[in-house]
């Protein structure tokens, strides 16, 4: 009576596992700065909480399997605002973007079945293959390149006979980095050529900085039938525990299978649905100063960190996140050592060991993620809290 | 580019799939009465809509993986409170039944190995199978017998050496059959001598009548380390669309591996878990008026449909379910047909064929599930129009 393969393979959630010497460095009295996940400070919109606390219905009930129509047609307008036009029935919504990443995994491939990724990559893509037994191949990028995409041949050299999809996460969690039409359409020629799905996450689409916007899979008309996208409010309106996302197709056999898949577990939560659907109705204009504030904390912590002797950093492009690599041996052992040994005026900080983000064994030891998920005055602080702890252990450790 | 052979082969919900029929009645003026679908008409107890109403938090933030500290403690001790001693580290909370039914498939399961349950069964079994690519293997119960167990040597003629659980589903969906103690330990015998696990689906816990209880297989200490359960507050607190369940085990292993799974998707909707911590908190009370209410709906049902002609019938023990073999050919066909063709003063019925509840082909082709899920005055109604409508039926396909 052993428990599954799986079960015994699926690996522990590298951000999650080091939680325990944060609560116990909490009950010593220090304050921890949390940038090692992406939980931002930013208030959720009062639409959203409005919405929850005006819930009206007598019977808390199922909804539709696919999700509120309304939301669904919510949905399918915000991305036309944006150009691409979509109907409801291009939308299905979703149990956060978590759910939609295992759905696309299953809809595409079957066990043994391989998704080839860049990494570093967002290390819960390793959960879902472990639910869907598809095994993902890494396309390691390098942090010196600033984590760009390799030429063609270097992508092709990846693909088997197993091969189902691409998966391209831009903005990019865990590296910032937005990808160029030039790359997309890289991996675009690539997925025709060799008869592949491909899958965005894009949940990140409104964090793109210096005026820049974001380009998605959706816009190239030549793989409308290959592309899934997969969609979240987590972070768009800072709202990661309503567990609202949304899947995302225009190929009518990828729907109605993925509508079977949701059929299975009934339907998503119903009260945040609605709430979702009060965040949408506020229009694109909600997004210009959530946009600056991210930027700003961007540009705070790449100054901050950009000068520290020995670093490997570049200034991300979108989303909340940095790699960073840092002259020291063993990233994880640093991280747990600040939550364990160090603290400057009572404080210290948790960023996240890289390591989990790679799949590549030994890769990323030297590299970690932080999130710039604070508000100025905490960043600030917890950039001197940092520097200050790094600094320390490489006098301890070297 | 095809998609999956999971994502073809996955069963659509036989219990959603004649729902654009009703919609279409509805359009035409018909008031169509739902007891196809365990959705309760129910009032969702006040303090959890209290709760839903008075969610006071700035950031809708993501909580643990394994759920609220508070609400796993609630559920440990609304388990103790049945005399079965629970911690809180025993319990996961997960995103409904739905995916407590998901991580126990993928813990106990690898790609190919068989789970063997009796049928019918609840239908999403079938959709966890695909995510998981586990194989159902099913043990088909009789509905002369009132769909009981078969004798010991019928289960374990089922065992291959793929098996790797067995799952009983009491109070039963779709059946109302509540296990006896000698039927649960007729398994609990199989399960410890073929050295499996055991799957118990208990979210109907409550629904037991005439001053019955609910065995649960958790009471069985010699196979504390094999069990795992399924719950739920869908039904128990008419709260289908929180989205909140729990997967419930004492096996140390398991449990571990089962918070990987739960870490891989985040964390369950945070508003609901508040929600569902005030439900436990109304304490056991509150189930005596409720189970009354669904007792009285089962006797009318029961006594409405016990004298037609051709009938085949038990009265169930517990849930509020019911399979009923009609003397007709194609169950489905004629549920289409009411929801299509009958009418009895702007009025119709739609129940859910049966055949989707069974895996073995061509079984329950003749028998529908009905839910009484709906008041007094409502399911009278809906029983004469049920009736007038099977006899019609029967006069034109005869």
């Amino acid at each position: 009576m052993d428990i599954s393969k799986r079960g015994q393979e699926i690996q522990p959630s590298p951000i999650r596992k080091l939680k325990p010497y944060a609560d116990k460095a909490i009950e010593r009295g220090i304050h921890v700065y949390f940038i090692n996940i992406g939980q931002p400070d930013i208030p959720t919109p009062q639409p959203i909480l409005d919405a929850i606390r005006g819930y009206d219905e007598k019977v808390l009930s199922y909804g539709p399997a696919q999700g509120l129509l309304e939301l669904r047609q919510a949905i399918a307008d915000y991305f036309t605002s944006y150009n691409i036009p979509l109907t409801s029935e291009n939308v299905i919504i979703t149990i956060g973007g978590s759910e939609a990443i295992h759905f696309s995994f299953c809809v595409v491939a079957d066990p043994g079945d391989e998704i080839i990724i860049p990494e570093p990559f967002y290390t819960n893509y390793n959960g879902f293959a472990s639910f869907a037994n598809v095994k993902i191949v890494p396309l390691t990028l390098r942090i010196e390149d600033g984590f760009r995409l390799p030429p063609k041949e270097e992508i092709e050299s990846r693909i088997t006979s197993k091969t189902r999809a691409i998966l391209l996460c831009s903005p990019n969690n865990p590296t910032g980095t937005v990808y160029t039409p030039e790359e997309l359409e890289r991996v675009i020629s690539i997925v025709e050529e060799h008869d592949l799905f491909l899958i965005g996450d894009e949940v990140y689409k409104e964090f793109v900085y210096e005026g820049n916007t974001h380009k998605s899979i959706l816009e190239y008309e030549e793989v409308k039938d290959r592309v899934i996208v997969v969609d979240s409010i987590s972070k768009r309106f800072s709202s990661c525990g309503a567990r609202v996302g949304a899947v995302v197709t225009r190929n009518e056999e990828l729907y109605q299978s993925l509508l079977k898949f949701a059929q299975a577990r009934l339907c998503p939560p119903s009260v945040e649905q609605k709430a979702a659907l009060a965040a949408y109705r506020m229009g694109l204009d909600y997004f210009q100063p959530v946009r600056e504030e991210y930027e700003k904390r961007r540009d705070i912590l790449f100054e901050g960190l950009k000068d520290i002797p020995g670093i490997v950093i570049h200034k991300p492009q979108g989303a909340f996140y940095i790699i960073v690599r840092l002259p020291i041996k063993d990233a994880e052992h640093f991280v747990k050592w600040m939550l364990t040994d160090f603290f400057l005026d009572k404080k210290t900080v948790m960023v996240a060991p890289a390591q989990g983000f790679y799949c590549s064994p030994g890769k990323g030891k030297d590299e970690v993620r932080i999130a710039y998920v604070l508000k100025e005055e905490d960043l600030r602080q917890a950039i001197d809290v940092f520097k200050e702890g790094l600094n320390k252990y490489m006098s301890v450790f070297s």
